[in-house]
């Protein structure tokens, strides 16, 4: 794959992307604004453009006339990139924003790292699960030597692959004997490493040790996501659709779903009062259970791997859905003062849970710190290695709820600071999760109001997700189409702009350009939830540092984490005051955290005990009635903040325009 | 409890008897012959004795007329001994037998250990079983201390006892949350100590650790036997009927009864082979199952003790009754090579058994050394404390098969020998188990032939078991009613050998002096058998000996167990040739060594380690198809044996005998 220095006309902007890249994408990431309402879907036609020089791969579209073609205009959001370029913007989509530079050049920015170098956040790990398999050949049973088949299968596994201390599941002992004998004494044994070494667990004929899979899976409040590995080969997996942000790295397959609680409510605490309605538990139980089981049949069809083939499943989740899956009651969670009922949890048995997979599977569930530090928190920071580096640290996992951890490979500490889950798409008219259609990525020009949008998958709108929505309320207070306090400014010359049934709204997307039958527009509603969404992290993550006595000029690095997918605009976000003001080159995105540590806990026995250690060594702080937490909360109630000095570079952004100065 | 000398007249022949032994039973220890042919219960009048001088307790019986009573005449049946005694034996009873030594003075032989004695074997092991309770209590949680309900019991038992690396059932978990609460943080546990560590299987609200009982099951092919038992209180439990054998030392309460599987096969063989018929398997398990639910309600029935409060199951069985209750296909024990499943059983729930206990106990399975050494074997060599002694000890196990280990604390070698379960009454006529009504004793008038028979409970006889069927034959042939090949002698002055419908038979019991509506008679038959089984045991041991190139005349101790109670008669058991020919003083019983074995398990942890390094230094010798093995037992099948000089004390009392040189 080549790399193409693409040119843009008149601002001579430069950026560097690879081959095959998306030309509206790469002028979105380069930050040029070019008109698109469609998001990319190739049926709006604003986003014209001119090829003065160079190669493109070109869908034709009836947009353009054949003039337009002949002069050499496509549509941006058609072009995929072949060769250098230089592109022109037309006029009416023009606007010089080199200087303001908010957009990062996301492209190139190194927050977003290649999907090797995630991988190598964690040092010290081979390729070496927890649950492997080996051949063995036995020697047959003679009158001289009349052995128990298990006796002589342990042996043998003993001598020919040099590993003791096996203990054996009943289950094996079970078919034990019939399986030998029809297998010829030739047959590959499942093991497990433990806490308490070695298990084994399963026994099949002949040699099928080239076929060793697990599943991981996130259990989301929101959203479960589910991979499957093939423990044999951790190799990089091309991601099928090329938009590969690492999460899928080294994933056979990949399917999600909705958590289906969501019937049940929207957010943890919701989902525990359910929980307490007589019969409710169960019945959460088993409405997780059944989107998990959706997902693997998914991820087996994908794959077209048989069942029985999967030796391992690997949990990640908070720790209510951890609870809800384990059917252990999460009542004390919610009750102060917050009590989940167990860190660590024992194996467990697939069939034992209803999950469907063989029997022999046990099913490793992630530690949990606390109540509201989950599994999927503790994965992240497997993950992503902090425990192993000297650097602080801060890991910022912003989903349903909010995660963080600050520290480095000497301590770690943890809080979470729920404000609602507006970046999953709840409290927002138009939300939704970073799926196909939602509007990932926003510009505004300044001078017309006019929004660029593209979409997930580049298809017709039909939502807005985690990332857009900051996009979009960075831009409406760059643009000054909003005031800092987040309400809209009147009398603007633009009809985006405009009162709703909900008060004031910015029309994002007109009925006709999008694939619902209505506009999709961001309320003041919308707004006032996001800021408080944002400012909940944020001094969740400012109370954390205050309680080890730094700031967040101390930090050497802040590792984001989430299901924003790749297009999370780190400039736009400190813009907005989610994330501190400091260097952004201090920030790195991970992605999917939690099914980043699953995998590499699927693939490392090392990381195990690793896993175990850190949730040990993690203090959790509780911000709930922590009377520093509702002040530093209410003073980030602003965009960016109260507190000017905290924001000097969004200040100066700010102050250097003049609709800032209008307010 | 009082000592006494007992002198019986006119033989003048005195045995020193504890107070309240019955008289009959002193005089049967003592070799004196007295008349009974009811067995003891005091209805066939004939064990009439004078009364010269002190005194006794007496039951009054109408077969006594009040001129004899006056004259100072008792049923010896029904006389237990309070004083120093002078006991004349009629004339009709008379027969001086003091010469010739057959009768052991069982009551002071050093072969019946006391049940302090049998505890005794196995030296260095405290009271500290692997199961037990601890009582912790917890500070409830704050919002500063609010770790996990089960982080928050594991340290409280951490610090409170001392006690670390403690993994958790799940089911615990489960429960833990509400418990702990309702139980106002103050909660007894449960905790198993296995090969991986500390598990913590249940969790009681309160203190409880006061009651903490397992039980111990005996799965014999024939009987099975349970103990219930206090694992906070190791101590002598007096035997209910005073007849104790150690057999119910320690143990609360003790319940048996017919292994149910019976219906599909008298044996291991025909059990296997039912086994084998469509739904078989799962048919014997659960009538196995049926079996043990059955016995475990009447132990806790007994003892008045709640279900809920045991905490562990202990079960011993040879291989095949081991792998059929765990379902667990036989088909390879009984085809050559003789193959078992497994010979270490990983801890199952009993629940999962369907063995109706509390869902926190777990099934410690004794682990088995070859097809047809089982668990039974290895708990009695760890009763018997065989594995720590320099002695060389043969153990010999008589029940439905015959099984045996030689060795001592550096080596231990097994072999099975069945050749029908004659000892346990299979095959036998009236055969019977040892219970209630059993001939177990028999003597016989060397001038009329009258028997003189002591049955189980003293109550009219309905069969023989093991031990009065050793006794009957080895009197047979001492008087001269048989031959050495077991062969009935014709034309005896006595209406007592007859030929009856399988040929010639002796009649121990008439009808009416029975409980049952038929003469109990020792047919030719019978002897066939005995003599067989009796042949095997004894070619297997010769056999074992001669692998490791020693002899009987090695032996410094032989250990007997099985279900014969405390009346086998070492003596005559030598006589028929069942047991060597060799000092008396070297031989001890047990009992049932399995069930000894279990219950010390049961009360120490240290001896869990031990059991396993039994087994493993166990090395077994396969009898079947060993030619040397098949010579030994045509050569056994003789009384004693066809080698006269393996036997020297047999064949001089024999050749002493007018009777035997008549042959």
């Amino acid at each position: 794959m080549g790399r193409f220095q693409v040119t843009f006309q008149p601002a001579d902007r430069k950026i560097y992307v690879e081959e095959g890249e998306n030309l509206l994408q790469a002028a979105m990431t380069a930050g040029i604004h070019i008109n698109a309402s469609c998001g990319g879907s190739g049926t709006c036609g604003k986003c014209k453009v001119k090829i003065v020089q160079g190669e493109i791969d070109y869908r034709k579209n009836a947009k353009l006339s054949p003039e337009e073609y002949t002069l050499g205009f496509r549509l941006a959001c058609q072009s995929h990139i072949k060769s250098d370029l230089i592109v022109e913007i037309p006029l009416e989509s023009q606007i010089d924003r080199s200087t303001l530079a908010l957009k990062g050049d996301r492209g190139t920015s190194t927050y977003l790292l290649s999907p090797k170098d995630i991988y190598q956040l964690v040092q010290g790990w081979d390729v070496d699960p927890a649950v492997f398999k080996r051949y063995v050949e036995l020697e047959p049973p003679t009158l001289q030597d009349n052995k128990s088949d298990l006796t002589r299968l342990i042996s043998a596994i003993n001598r020919q692959h040099n590993i003791n201390g096996i203990s054996t599941d009943f289950r094996v002992i079970k078919k034990l004997s019939h399986l030998l004998r029809k297998a010829d004494w030739k047959v590959t044994v499942t093991l497990v490493l433990t806490r308490k070494g070695y298990k084994l667990i399963n026994v099949e004929e002949g040699d099928t040790t080239k076929q060793n899979f697990s599943i991981v899976i996130d259990v989301g409040t929101t959203t479960v996501f589910g991979q499957l590995l093939n423990l044999n080969e951790c190799k990089v997996v091309a991601c099928p659709d090329g938009n590969c942000d690492g999460s899928t790295l080294f994933a056979l397959a990949e399917a999600s779903d909705y958590n289906a609680q969501i019937s049940y409510g929207e957010d943890v605490i919701t989902r525990i009062v359910f929980s307490q309605k007589p019969g409710g538990l169960k019945k959460l139980q088993e409405t997780i259970i059944g989107t998990i089981n959706g997902i693997i049949d998914e991820l087996l069809r994908m794959s077209n791997i048989d069942r029985n083939l999967i030796s391992h499943l690997v949990v990640a989740g908070n720790t209510t859905m951890t609870q809800l899956l384990l059917g252990l009651d999460p009542k004390f969670i919610r009750e102060e003062p917050y009590v989940p009922t167990a860190n660590f949890i024992p194996p467990v048995r697939a069939i034992n849970l209803g999950i469907n997979l063989g029997e022999h599977v046990h099913v490793y569930i992630f530690p949990m710190v606390a109540s509201y530090v989950g599994g999927d928190i503790v994965a992240g920071i497997l993950g992503s290695g902090i425990f192993q580096r000297e650097r602080l640290t801060l890991y910022m996992d912003i989903g349903t709820n909010g995660e963080i951890v600050l520290g480095n490979k000497d301590w770690l500490a943890s809080a979470s600071c729920s404000a609602g889950p507006a970046f999953e798409g709840a409290g927002i008219k138009f939300g939704m999760r970073a799926t196909r259609g939602a509007i990932e990525e926003v510009s505004i020009n300044p001078h017309t109001y006019e929004p660029m949008i593209l979409t997930i998958g580049r298809t017709k709108p039909i939502g807005i997700c985690g990332s857009g929505l900051i996009d979009a309320v960075a831009e409406l207070l760059e643009v000054g189409i909003i005031d800092q306090r987040g309400h809209f400014l009147e009398n603007l010359s633009t009809k985006r702009v405009r009162r709703g049934p909900d008060g004031f709204e910015y029309v994002l997307a007109y009925k006709e350009e999008t694939n619902i039958q209505e506009d999709i527009v961001l309320t003041e509603l919308d707004i006032e939830n996001l800021i408080r969404t944002k400012g909940a992290m944020y001094a969740g993550c400012k109370v954390l540092l205050d309680s080890v006595g730094l700031d967040f000029t101390d930090l050497d690095q802040v590792i984001i984490a989430g299901g924003f997918g790749r297009h999370l605009d780190i400039e736009k976000a400190i813009f907005i005051g989610l994330l501190p003001d400091i260097d952004v080159s201090k920030f790195i995105f991970v992605g999917n955290g939690s099914l980043l540590g699953a995998r590499l806990l699927s693939f490392s026995k090392e990381l195990l005990k690793e896993t175990e250690r850190i949730t040990l060594m993690m203090t959790n702080l509780e911000l709930s009635n922590h009377a520093g937490f509702m002040n530093e909360f209410l003073a980030a109630m602003f965009l960016p903040h109260t507190n000017e000095n905290a924001f000097p570079s969004v200040m100066r952004r700010l102050r250097a325009r003049r609709k800032v100065a209008a307010l």
